[in-house]
This record gives C-alpha cells, sequence and structure tokens, in this order.
C-alpha cells in the first residue's frame, strides 16, 4: 500500500456567516491532517460562509471577508491538497465555487454548474451558472470535482468529459440537507453516478444545523462499481481519513430505521439553533400533553435537563391529571418545574373585555385563544429575563389546519416539531421512551386523548378528524400535490372530510407565516419549502 | 383615421389564485371591448392565476383549471383579437406564457425569455425560459409580443429579431410592482427600448395589491421615438382605449410627488389585503402617537372611518396627553374610539411573577414588553370575537433595529408601515392633513417626542440615535447594501452609532421573521426582498 493517498472528508459543523470561526476551524483541520500525512483533505460546499448564507451574499464586504479567509486557507496548504468550498466573485457574476489549492498555491477553481433553485433552494437567486468542468492530477490520481445537485443530474456533457478526461476519482463537496429517507436517495444517486461514469466518488457533505435546515453529514466513499466501501457518522462531524484506492471492508450501513434519523435530526437542530443563537437554555410550556413532551424529551437529548426550564400554566380547564403528568414527566427527565396558575389574570382580561365590548357575547375562539396568548405572554417574559430560548410545543398537524394560536402557543424562537405530524409525534415518544428507558417520558402522557384544555371537557377529536386520517391527508396534500379527488382515490377518506382539511390549510397560511422556524424532516416543510401566497382565492375543487 | 387600430389596455385587479372571478372579469372586458368595437384587447402578465402565484404554481390541477379558464376565454374572442398572460405547461415545462387568440382561435404563444429572480422575484422556482420569439400580424399591422422583464433587458437576440421581422408595435404585458420612483425608472427602460428598436410600444401593467406587493398599473403608450404618448391611472383599475397609430396629444404624467405615490401604494395595499382576505373592517390600537395616526389616517382612506375601531389600552405609563390625542385623532378622522385600562392586567401578571420566579430581580425590558403583549391580547380577542383584521403600527425603522415587541405591537395581519422608515412616516402626516384638511392627525400628534410610554418618562431617544440618522444608516445598509466604512463616509456619522444600528439590524431578523407582512414601497423591503438568516455570525467590520 506504499502508493496509498490518504485522503481526509472533513464533515464538519460551520455556522453561516461566521467567516472567521469556520477559517479557523478549516486551518486546524488541515492541520491535523497534515500531522497524520494526510495527502488530499477536502470541506463541504460553501463551507467558509456557511450553507446557505441567503442574502450575505449580495453583500460586497461579506464576500471580501471570505476572499481574505480563502488566502489564509491556501497559506496553510504546505505539503497538502484541500478541496474547498466558498462563494467567489468572478467581475459581476458570483458562482458556487470549489477551490483546490496544493502546497499553497492555487491548482483550479471549479463553478458549480447545477444550481438548484426549487424547495428550500434559492441558488439562482445568487450564482451564475458554472459551465467549465475540472480536474487536477495529484500524485499520480487524477481527481475530477464537483459539487452538490451536480452528481443528482444526469449531465450529458459531464459524462463525455469525463470520458475524454479520464479520471480515477470524483471529490463531490455538498451541502445536502436532510429528510426522512434522503440517506438511501442519495446513496443511491451517488452510487449510480459511480458506475455510470465507472469513476470513484468520495462525498464530503456539511453536518449542522441552520435555521430551518439539518445537514446530516453522512459522507460516503462509493466504488467505481457503485459499492458502499465507507459511510461517515451522521448527524456528528468526523474527519475520515481514506485510504485510496478504495478497498472493501467492513463498514458503517445506511440506517434503515428512519425514526432513529429523525430523532437524532431533530435534536441537533434543536440544539444548533440554541447554541449558534447563544442559548444554552430552554424554556417550555409544560402541558400534559404529547406535544410538550415530545419537545421536552429532545431538549434533554440535546442541551440536558439542567438547561430545560418547565412551566405548567394551568386554568380550571386544566385537569389534575395534566398538572400530575407534567409532574411526573420533569421528574423523569430531571428539568425544573415551575407553575403559574394564569387564572387571575384571565379572569381580568374577560372582566375587562365583558364589563362593556363583549357584554351579551358568547364565548367562543376568542377566550380559548386568549388563555393561549396569557400563557405565551408569561413564557416570553421569563424569557425576556433569564435568556432562555423559548420552545414552541405546536405539531405540523396544528400548524397545518390553523389548530394553534397566532402569539400563543405558536410563540418561540423555534418550533421543534413544526414538520412532525402528531401521528409521528407519538412514534417519536414510544421510541424516546425505549432507547432513554431512565428518563421515560410517561405513559399516561401517552396514552391519553389529546385536548387543548382550553374550554370544558374538549377534545381535539371535537373539531378534528381523527390524526390518522388528518396526517394521510396533510401528507398528500401538501408533500405529495394531489387533489381532493385523488386523496379521496388513495384514501377513502369522506370527502367533505378531505375538502374541509384542504380548506383548512389553505386558509392558515397566515398564521404559519408569523410562527417561528422549524425543523424540516418531511419532504415538504412548512417554511422555505413550501411558499405559499396569503392572501390566495384557490379553490381545490 | 379610418385604418385606426383601437387598442385597449385591460390594467385590471385581480386576484392571486382566483381563477373563476379573475376569469369573468377577463370575458367582461373583452365583451365590453367588442361593443366598443375594439380591435385588440390586452391583459397583464400572468392574469388568470393572479401575480405571483408563488407554490401554487406547483399544483397540476391548478395549472388544470386555468387551462380550461383560457378555453372559456378563447371562446369569447369572436371578432377580436386578445393578447393575455397566463401560466402555460407543456409536457413536463411551464411557462409564464402569452398567448394571443383572435377570433376564437389560437394565434400563437410566446413564452417568456428572461426570468427575473432576484429581489421579491422567484420566476426560476417555477417557469423554463422560453427561447424564441413571437410577433403576429392583425389587420395589416405586424406586432411583437414580450413579457415584462423582457422589457428590461438588454438582448441582442431580441434586437435581431424584431430587425428581421420588423413590427410596428410591441405590446409588453408586466405585473410590474411598485416602488418608489420605480414609474420613473420604468418609463426610462421602456422609452430607450422603443428607441433603441424603433417601435412603438404599449406596455400593460396590473394594478392590484397582493400580500406585500402592490402593482401600481400605470400602463403606458410610448412612441418609437421613445415619447410618452399616453399614461394610464395609476393605483387604480383603467381599460384604456388607444389608437393606432399612435398620435401625440395632452397627456397625464409621471408624477414627479413621490409621497403621493407613496400614499397611494399604502391605500391601495391596505385596502386589497383586508378585501381579498374578507375582511371590510380593522382594529388598530391608538396610542396618540404617529404611527397609529397615520395608519388610522390610510385606513380612513382606503375603507371609511366607520370600518375602523381603535383602542386606547393605557397604563400609569401614559400620559394624559397621549389619550387625549388619541380622542382628537378619532374625531378628527370620525372612527370609534374604545378604552380599554390594562393596569390591572399587568399589575396581575407583575404580582404573579414577582411573587416568587423574578422575586428581588429589577425590572427591565421584560416588563416593557409584557405591556406591549398584554395589549396584543385584548386587540387579537377584539379581533378573533368580530372577525376585524388587526393593523400592526410598527414602522420600518423600528423593526429594523427590534425597538418593537415580538407578539406585542409586532402583531396584525398586516404592518401597513413595516416598509416606511420614521422620518417617512413624520412626511406622509404631514401629506395627509394637506391633502385631507378636514379630517386632520392632529398637530400635537405629529410634533411631539416619540415615546413607547413602556415605562416613565421614556423617550425613543433614550435608546435610538434620532431618527434622522436611523433612517440614513438603515437606508445605506438595507437599500444600498453598503459596509459601516462607507456608512461612516457617506454621513459622517459617529462609527460606533453606525456598528450599533447595523449590529442591531442584523441581531432582530427573528424579530422580523415572525411579524406580519408589510407593504413594499423601498427598493429593499424586509420580507421576501431581504432574505436573511436568522442564525447569522456576520460582523460587518
Amino acid at each position: 500500500m506504499k502508493n496509498d493517498l490518504k485522503i481526509c472528508m472533513s464533515q464538519l459543523n460551520f455556522k453561516v456567516g461566521a467567516i472567521d470561526n469556520n477559517t479557523s476551524k478549516i486551518i486546524e483541520a488541515i492541520k491535523n491532517c497534515r500531522k497524520k500525512k494526510v495527502d488530499i483533505v477536502c470541506f463541504p460546499e460553501l463551507c467558509i460562509s456557511g450553507y446557505p448564507p441567503e442574502d450575505l451574499l449580495i453583500n460586497k464586504f461579506f464576500i471580501k471577508k471570505i476572499n481574505s479567509s480563502l488566502k489564509r486557507i491556501a497559506d496553510e496548504t504546505r505539503n497538502i491538497c484541500c478541496v474547498i468550498g466558498h462563494p467567489y466573485r468572478v467581475k459581476e457574476n458570483l458562482y458556487n465555487c470549489a477551490s483546490v489549492f496544493i502546497n499553497q498555491k492555487l491548482c483550479g477553481r471549479y463553478y458549480k454548474n447545477h444550481l438548484p433553485n426549487y424547495g428550500v433552494f434559492d441558488e439562482k437567486r445568487y450564482f451564475q451558472t458554472g459551465n467549465e468542468f475540472f480536474s487536477f492530477e495529484y500524485k499520480k490520481t487524477k481527481i475530477a470535482i464537483s459539487i452538490c445537485e451536480d452528481i443528482w443530474v444526469n449531465d450529458k456533457k459531464f459524462k463525455k468529459y469525463l470520458k475524454d478526461n479520464p479520471s480515477k476519482l470524483l471529490i463531490n463537496i455538498s451541502a445536502s440537507p436532510y429528510s426522512v429517507k434522503k440517506e438511501k436517495l442519495r446513496f443511491k444517486k451517488v452510487s449510480n453516478f459511480a458506475k455510470k461514469n465507472q469513476i470513484d466518488v468520495l462525498y464530503c457533505n456539511l453536518i449542522g444545523g441552520q435555521d430551518e435546515l439539518i445537514f446530516d453529514g453522512s459522507s460516503m466513499a462509493i466504488s467505481e462499481h457503485g459499492k458502499l466501501i465507507y459511510k461517515a457518522f451522521s448527524f456528528k462531524e468526523e474527519n475520515k481519513i481514506i485510504n485510496y484506492p478504495l478497498r472493501s471492508k467492513k463498514i458503517r450501513k445506511i440506517p434503515s430505521n428512519n425514526i432513529d434519523s429523525i430523532f437524532n435530526a431533530l435534536v441537533l437542530g434543536v440544539r444548533d439553533y440554541a447554541l449558534k443563537n447563544n442559548f444554552t437554555k430552554v424554556i417550555i410550556g409544560i402541558s400534559g400533553g404529547i406535544d410538550s413532551a415530545v419537545v421536552s424529551a429532545i431538549s434533554k437529548v440535546a442541551l440536558g435537563g439542567k438547561n430545560i426550564y418547565g412551566f405548567a400554566l394551568p386554568t380550571e380547564y386544566n385537569s389534575d391529571e395534566s398538572l400530575q403528568l407534567a409532574k411526573n414527566l420533569s421528574d423523569n427527565l430531571a428539568f425544573k418545574l415551575g407553575e403559574l396558575s394564569i387564572q387571575k389574570i384571565f379572569n381580568e382580561n374577560i372582566s375587562l373585555l365583558y364589563s362593556n365590548l363583549f357584554k351579551d357575547l358568547k364565548w367562543d375562539i376568542a377566550e380559548e385563544n386568549l388563555q393561549s396568548r396569557i400563557r405565551s405572554n408569561l413564557l416570553m417574559a421569563i424569557s425576556n429575563k433569564f435568556n432562555y430560548l423559548l420552545l414552541s410545543t405546536g405539531n405540523k398537524s396544528e400548524m397545518s389546519v390553523g389548530y394553534s394560536t397566532i402569539y400563543g402557543d405558536l410563540s418561540g424562537g423555534l418550533a421543534p416539531l413544526k414538520d412532525i405530524p402528531k401521528t409521528l409525534v407519538y412514534r417519536i415518544a414510544k421510541y424516546y421512551n425505549k432507547k432513554y428507558p431512565n428518563n421515560k417520558i410517561p405513559a399516561g402522557i401517552i396514552n391519553r386523548e389529546p385536548s387543548a384544555e382550553l374550554k370544558p371537557n374538549q377534545k381535539d377529536s371535537d373539531s378534528l378528524p381523527p390524526y390518522k386520517d388528518l396526517d394521510k391527508i396533510l401528507n398528500l396534500y401538501v408533500e405529495s400535490f394531489l387533489s381532493i379527488n385523488e386523496i379521496f382515490t388513495a384514501t377513502k377518506i369522506d370527502k367533505r372530510i378531505i375538502k374541509k382539511i384542504v380548506d383548512l390549510i389553505d386558509k392558515n397560511e397566515f398564521k404559519r407565516r408569523q410562527g417561528p422556524p422549524g425543523i424540516k424532516v418531511t419532504n415538504v416543510a412548512f417554511g422555505k419549502d413550501r411558499r405559499f401566497p396569503i392572501t390566495n382565492g384557490f379553490k381545490n375543487y
């Protein structure tokens, strides 16, 4: 193995905009690689800026600072080859670029050919399309470069280029965000590319949370036969050194348990959102229901029980059972629970409104929302006073149909379950209890019937169809863009119910627009992934 | 003038998604045109769907419904030529299309060549780029077609096409949103195009409000010499019939008074947001300050005083003067004013929090925000009870630096002043008072010093630099993307102040992200026009 190359895939966690810190992290990795006699070290797409930098890219000073960092990085490449992603301006054009430095000199640059501009991606807003390919030789190995989307696209020109300029190895640097089953899809795409082009592939992906997006890492080495030779950790940093040529060995597999990866994504999402925004502690309204329990469980794993401050905020409509279950939860998960009864404040509001304005009117949704908003006020006051991050506990099913109160339970810096349908919330709870048997979510919370407890004997099922039906409709309408008739054909659920749910989803865009960011987990998440008008006269029938 | 063509520019107000209503409106216009012996009637870009339809375009059923409408429209073109904009799918590709129907038959289709994907635009998310040009002959006049952005771009291929296929007239159908000075810029662009290509131009633009965007209409007829022959109304529907060939005559000019157009844009924005979302009445928190006064004035013109319900919600920190000025305002503008003291509710919150949790702690921003949020709760309860649209009164200066309370005064379905810097708020107040001398904003409101009145003797100037400085920095940083050094060079304002403001703008993205939509007026509005990450480590120095 004398002629082996040692190649490091530096799958690291960067923060958008934090150019100096990102650069230091890159330089530290290069130094460690040199110590370990690594020949080539590669970093993910746009890692100096973080991904996605959004409109920071329009700021000339931002681009200038990246250029300075790039020089610092180039200077650190004594006796090593470095492949690194960053935005790069050429005259008036900005490119999504991979630079290759060898021994402190620029070997060449590749500009991304395929700019994704769908789903969560807006790359055509910022970047010009590259229209050339790039390969180089290092220590007798011919290596081609591509960036993320380039390897997802069946590009005949690139195929021809690789044929005319035979390379042994393709290094693809990526910032490919997580969604459920994405890892399998990614393997399939990269594996097909390798086979079709008869080229080994090192796929180096970003890891970390950035607002709505989670990058899962899961970098891979795949042989020219399409075989998975190595897979890096998911949801975790890793500087993995690979010996090249690739040789088969016992490997980490692509996990088939989606719940496991969903839970890990949520944990990383909460941790990175909190820490990257300078919060170490979170505050959560604890109702005794399943959603706040699962948000607590995720936060427990992400930040530790001592960094969670839970609050029960009951009125007379909240059962004793709810408070008891909240207490059991805080005991099991070892976080502090405060109790603040909002009854007096609620009464004061009611007496003010009913003394004149609402006199002789019936109670309705206004009074229900009011309770939720009084809770939000107290939680935000505590958040402001102690600088804790308020987590909103709403799930995707609720937010889709507007079964949540804007400025009430929708309040918070982050809504970890925003992209988690209610039925999946339950599955996560059960998964968590198996994995953390010493810090269980009380069975009573999992088994009770969901209720907002905003009026006497209220149940979610009073206003909504069973969650298993709601979630089916939600999935087919939002993720698969099916029409009402198509949903009916697929599910046989009563058409009036389908119509009602679809209407509610459309009508409640205004609430979601003012809700907190969530963590994208499904194929189509509310947020930058799904961009609907608020003012919208379309009827799906 | 026997051989004259009569051409109608139908500058109409459509609603996104409301395909059936939009189609009826189009058909009605065609029928009226036929009665008036119009030869050609043209409608704005994407008028069947409304603009911008956003992710509705991904819905296949939506596209199908548009195709049905298109057939209905085609059927109505007996003895008339109709140029109409709509999304159009060809196999898997969607185009931003202009169809020309003559006498119930399709004459041809043009697919937009230049898809804007910057600022508020996302057309590359949805559409494929057209790569052919289109012209047709009708009643011996050769007419070319283009769509919006096509006429803003210096396209040599199109120039060559027009040379090789000499047309007398170009019809450009547009959905070009308003911003200050845009009308002049638009005239310059279209006029230059006409001169360069020696072609007459009819420029038919959309009118109406759609979420953050206002389309101002201002359709134009411009001669091949670049001369403005006719200008349609701004901010108002018009079916203007032009005789072709164009002949000079006394015309409506492009207005030089920007305040006038800004005010009209805000009025149209409030009216269309309310009505298109099925609200006839608005509710506004009236503080006795300038912002709520200007929002009332805009609403008065948009919806009438009888459709405004104002509320004063004082605590002991609000001066008697504030309440008196609020009353004067409601008298002058003839809207109803309710008064709800929040002192007791505030006291109840404080006693709950200080009984234990906050014991021995100092009052700070938490208590200030709390007052603002108690107000929001009451306003939202009233909004929920009576189905009034809550308008948020915050201005661009406040929202930029986070001098506003999330879930407090940031609450509302729409924030009319979101894109209006404080100094411009004052200019609008003065403009309004001149224009509506019988319904004046009280001078006392315009002349008093701004204060949030959330603690004793508070003034905005305690925490912020003078608004004239703040607004300069805001403009140069947000609209012109200047760095701190460049702003210093341009303004000579103390660098520490510039740095502080820029930091605050960056840091408060999380608040704006959960704020209501506003009405875009400046060159760069917070919202879909300016897309910054929440998690953002970039420092502009």
